[in-house]
């Protein structure tokens, strides 16, 4: 892919998938002078209202696939559960980033857990679960509790039911559907932090300093930058976060959810899951930095030099989920605040409506 | 106007003309969950790309405005030569702001000048032009070097010309088209400045930092913040700048171009222009503060509350015109560089095509 001429303003870049991340990726590439053309399936995507063109159609809908691919100088995506059969289907007609393989990888955390075991790189413990008996067995792996996870399209927390002591595995099982799974332990973690990361058409890597992250019911509700972690710890997560980037040849930015563990003394990181894109935990970047990671996924999948991911500010960046963006009003008003809606018609519960960025000055 | 409710996330701000100033407009109206609806003549703006809807139709279409005002909450503009009475028009049917009244002074030379009489604000000292014995007459009270200006639809040193020792005054009266004019005392200033700040449906005026700017043939090249003024001058320009925005009654970003004269004993500010919009010389809010002269406009706009001008780096903003936009390879490989482009498909010398805000730490 190195011979790949960089895209020019004035080109296009498609994007699969229309939600917050598509939206936000659309207005970074504008700032650049980058026009985009949105692929979603469903019409009420945020992202067509910054778009200059934008497709409704299936994400198999391989007339529509090829009309958009020929429209476009590159093809990106803001959400992992496109079929890889239609990120290879549109590789074949233009440069996609990052390239159909990895996210394959991303999107079943059984390979997922398979790429980290092969870079040595530690997570919880795990089975493979094709049936009710793989969880039986699985469980004297793991032991209780434990996390049943569907191997694909899970997001949120959704896909997901813990066995914990005393539970029947049948009831989790059909919870979550009796999908191909995985069951994991659920680890004492003390923190969640995340890496977030931009990686170049040539190979450089600049990654944003480590978040610490706060779930409420499966979804992400704050993250705080810097994390309060030692800075071997910190250096420990980017390293990773690199290899991982490094071993799937990606291009754009990469996210990887940690879990630490331990005490002060020994603390240790298991990997959780990698997201092959823009990342919620990274939104702060857009108020804590000059160059954010939208921003920075636009010059990788462009071939542009990346950005400085220099943090000038601390950043606490809280999700407005549900009712919650009904509170835009006194935020705005707050002196530090910097409020991001996604422009979403309906309010749902659950559903991410924007998120507050709140600076502080960097010591 | 008090009684307006505010515009809510979801409703649509409609802006007159689609240029870069309507575009970024557009990109920090997005940021906040907004939707715009640009109306402009032009079938290639650049703000079309990224706004929910456009209008192409002449701003004398009083048809397409009403069906324009009627889709919007609010109306605004980022150009100021729409036709008066097209605010008017548009004004008996939704609200607009900055009020088509701000609009009618800015527009015109003359009646800026007369304003800045009653305000006590110093200007040069100029004389009405109407016909070519005016200028005759008029060269006795401005001496020369004067400048002839027409007294609407002047940009970027359009519609002016110089009338030196020696030259022919039918020369400039024939260069500026015979039009409604104002002769004004060439100053011999020693800096170019300009006072941008927003005003808020309720009066609330806040600032940004002054800029210190440099024209090259009449077309903004360059802006520095902070200027090179002493404190007494920026406080004294800071004051101008309210003074004129609370006379008008202005709502919205507002811009007010001044000349430093004389020496640092007696420093002598006259304003030499006003602009009922977000500004050229305001294009390093967007990266060296958190709220920029964008997102202050739409707030104001909707009747939110203002945000914090404060300033976090200083910066130096560089238009890029004409081939210049060429060089972005190399401004997006600078490491405290911050590109703008505008989308414009086709390079014209002397065209703005985007700018870059340098950043350096605020020391």
């Amino acid at each position: 892919m190195n011979e790949l001429q960089p895209i020019h303003p004035g080109m296009s870049i498609g994007i699969l998938g229309g939600g917050q991340l598509g939206r936000m990726l659309a207005l970074a590439a504008a700032e650049l002078g980058l026009d985009c053309h949105i692929y979603c399936p469903d019409r009420n995507s945020p992202a067509f209202a910054v778009a200059a063109r934008h497709t409704i159609a299936s994400y198999e809908d391989e007339e529509a696939l090829a009309a958009f691919a020929d429209s476009v100088s590159v093809v990106t995506f803001e959400f992992e559960n496109v079929p890889a059969a239609s990120a290879h289907f549109l590789a074949a007609r233009t440069p996609v980033f990052p390239n159909p393989g990895a996210l394959e990888i991303s999107q079943d955390r059984l390979a997922e857990k398979k790429l980290m075991a092969e870079l040595g790189i530690p997570t919880a413990p795990y089975a493979k679960i094709g049936t009710l008996a793989d969880i039986h067995s699985g469980l004297l792996e793991t032991g209780r509790p434990a996390v049943l996870k569907t191997r694909r399209f899970g997001y949120d927390g959704k896909g997901q039911a813990i066995v914990r002591e005393g539970d029947d595995p049948a009831s989790a099982w059909r919870a979550i559907g009796e999908q191909p799974a995985i069951l994991e332990t659920k680890v004492p973690f003390t923190q969640e932090i995340s890496i977030v990361l931009g990686r170049g058409r040539d190979g450089q890597i600049r990654a944003y300093d480590l978040a610490q992250n706060e779930h409420h019911d499966g979804i992400l509700k704050l993250s705080v930058v810097p994390a309060n972690v030692p800075d071997k710890i910190a250096a420990e997560a980017t390293r990773i976060g690199e290899e991982i980037a490094a071993a799937l040849e990606f291009v754009g930015v990469l996210a990887v959810e940690m879990f630490l563990l331990g005490d002060e003394v020994h603390p240790r990181l298991l990997v959780n899951e990698i997201a092959p894109r823009v990342h919620n935990s990274g939104h702060w970047t857009q108020d804590g930095c000059h160059v954010s990671q939208f921003e920075q996924h636009i010059r990788a999948v462009a071939g542009w030099p990346l950005g400085d991911p220099t943090r000038h500010s601390n950043v606490a960046m809280t999700n407005l989920i549900g009712e919650e963006a009904g509170t835009w009003a006194a935020l705005v008003a707050e002196p530090d605040a910097k409020l991001h809606l996604y422009g979403k018609s309906e309010v749902r519960s659950g559903r991410k409506m924007g998120h507050v960025n709140r600076l502080r000055k960097r010591e």
